[in-house]
């Protein structure tokens, strides 16, 4: 174990020492015993106190059996769309600026519903498995249970997150929050296919949620038979009401609204359903007139959450820049941040453990001098593939493409520290 | 990618095919396009149903910014102490029999108070360091904000989980329920630590929380120089008020009072403070009447969580053990199951990525035979340390150790498939 002296005397990176006050010299002061020169601190000067909440006795924790935030947090919440109907198509973005580390809380995760949201009994839930397999099935949540498990730290985008209309929002929230990140417990789809037993002819699963809408989307049996997972559990809790309670699909990597919530159905078959959200919804149209279909995987995207829109630097000086980074393909290779508009690009630390289809959280010390500028993240996959900017998109699939937008977002920084969506000038 | 007929060619272990019934034989036929001889599925057997929450639209989300649980899942909710006078010393267990993963959600973390739960205004907390530094400093939260900021996995655990106490309790909860573990956002202590640059004589940082007891704690300077942190967020958002809001000090791997809560002041000394927290009480008291003083690490120690104590088995046949593992000294590095009460012992799964000082889930498929027995599991930690028996722990300790009982705890399985705490037998 090093003993208190090490601290002035090993390896860190000097530009990780002293950062709220510049000039600072205080390792030799230390070694000798001296008071060093050191600078006032930028931001805080203030005297000791006694705050008034240790004069008194704390609340008591009985009269709260499932906790909640503080009362100060209570800004921090879904950010709510709310120029869509609520019974037909509602969505909630996580205050992804407002979030650290990768994990989403249970609630404020994303939420997207085409005909609101199911109260359901999970003994009175079912879930059928029947079509081209040897011996249909129909499963109590009971029997779901009762099969082996794993748990799995995935993220989960909805394939419009955002559109390619301007203008895009205000916020990190508001531009890429159709997202959010947790551990899912429950069994692999794999074991559940095998107890029925899949006929050679299974080419397909199409899966139906027990929602109004019977949102149903058309599944590959090779995605069906890799890393899919039907989860009951969700941040260690069972899934939320608002996430699929009691049993959702996971398809780590592909668009969110494969993930079918309030499972009840697995149809197998020899072709896709060409269900509304594989036809009118949720297919890609080209310049040419044709439209992409079952375009599953959402590819390498980053953000920058902080600093971001809505947020003020209260000072030049030092900073870190912080954001994630997200494939449907894999594990994140690198993330390369640049603070000068795009000219020159620095690659970020990237938080471990780097997991597959997980966000990842990356973070770039930064010294803010004070002038205008943009900054921007671009994420690399596993695969090789680089997040693109908008415009190169844009020149691909021309004004009329929805969905799977995952450009570059840049980020205006103000003389005053006002950070703006730069994209929306 | 595989073709559908992979499913019935791949090296699939035997012993994860077919789980709800015995006998099937599906894969030849499969191949040949036969119909198996399959058995019928032990559990349900119900007729196709379209249910009542697809016939109307689900609740809007609009009124609920903040998501919650299941009103089926009311039942899931901290197992709060009665027998603690609130204001003065108050304690809730995890419900850990109905969690799967290793993600504690915020509103079900354990807690343990001294003097209740203070409710502070952020903007108004302040952080004191002083003592042997060469610069005293109190930083305000944004000051603490700014610093370079890292997310790690750490389980926390109260050092008294459970006591040596007849009767233990009846469920995984009531044993060993003050244990939880989340992703904790902050800054390391170094950090901030070389902000104010240490003396030479600093050996030990008295840490004191803000509540009405000023718990304190005297945290020896090699741990403040390792992986200790000051966080922030929990699981993503902000901490809860019960876990420290606004600040919180995590030393991974210490007994859970150390890591102080709505933490104020970090005094550098020479000496530690021998407050009440560590001398009359977390100390542990040995047969020869001498006490064992700052035992900062929990020791290895894992617990099946399913089947545990409270549940039953409906049926023989298969079903899951699952549990956690954990290790103040680092990583889990195996889990052996009993079932025979004891006498054979066998490796389980340990769900990836195994991560240092937090829960490690564990999986072993099971077939119970209908005849009663006795079910447990061992933890060995990297450093080759073994979870040890009751008896081991007491023959060493004697009856007036309280902390520190890191026991292999049995479930009895009764022939009706209720299952009990062995050791309260």
């Amino acid at each position: 174990m090093p003993d208190s002296a090490d601290i002035t005397n090993d390896a860190i990176d000097a530009s990780r020492r002293h950062f709220l006050h510049a000039g600072a010299v205080i390792g030799g002061a230390v070694l000798t015993g001296g008071i060093a020169d050191a600078s006032t601190i930028e931001t805080s000067n203030l005297p000791p106190n006694v705050p008034k909440w240790m004069k008194v006795p704390g609340e008591p924790m009985g009269n709260q059996p499932y906790g909640t935030p503080s009362p100060f947090e209570k800004d921090v919440v879904k950010n709510i769309s709310k120029d869509l109907p609520q019974y037909l198509s509602a969505s909630a973005r996580a205050p992804l600026q407002d979030l650290d580390g990768i994990i989403t809380p249970n609630g404020l995760f994303y939420e997207r519903h085409h005909a609101g949201v199911p109260t359901i009994d999970p003994t009175q839930h079912r879930l059928m498995l029947h079509g081209l397999v040897v011996r249909p099935i129909i499963f109590t949540m009971e029997d779901i249970r009762r099969f082996p498990s794993e748990s799995h730290i995935y993220f989960l985008e909805c394939s419009g997150n955002p559109g390619y209309t301007k203008p895009y929002g205000k916020t990190a929230s508001d531009l890429v929050g159709l997202l959010s990140c947790a551990e899912w417990t429950g069994v692999k789809l794999k074991l559940v296919l095998q107890e029925a037993g899949l006929r050679p002819d299974a080419k397909w699963v199409v899966a139906e949620g027990a929602d109004a809408a019977a949102l149903t989307r058309s599944i590959p049996i090779e995605k069906c038979l890799d890393d899919s997972m039907l989860v009951y559990s969700q941040n260690g809790e069972r899934l939320r009401p608002q996430q699929g309670y009691p049993l959702r699909l996971i398809l780590p990597g592909f668009e969110g609204n494969m993930n079918i919530k309030w499972l009840r159905r697995l149809h197998v078959t020899s072709e896709p359903a060409y269900s509304r959200e594989e036809t009118s919804k949720y297919t890609d149209l080209m310049p040419d007139g044709t439209a992409r279909e079952f375009t599953f995987y959402m590819e390498a995207k980053s953000i920058i959450t902080r600093p971001s829109g809505g947020q003020r630097l209260q000072t030049k000086g030092f900073h870190e820049i912080t954001g994630i980074a997200w494939s449907g393909r894999g594990k994140i290779k690198r993330v390369d941040v640049s603070v000068d508009d795009g000219k020159n690009w620095q690659e970020a630390q990237l938080q471990e453990p780097i997991l597959t289809r997980a966000l990842t959280r990356f973070r770039l010390p930064w010294r803010w001098d004070g002038e205008p500028t943009v900054i921007q993240s671009r994420a690399t996959d596993e695969t090789g593939y680089v997040q693109p900017t908008l415009a190169e998109l844009l020149a691909v699939r021309g004004e009329n493409y929805f969905y799977h937008n995952n450009a570059i977002w840049p980020w205006r920084v103000a003389a005053d520290g006002e950070v703006s969506n730069a994209a929306n000038a």
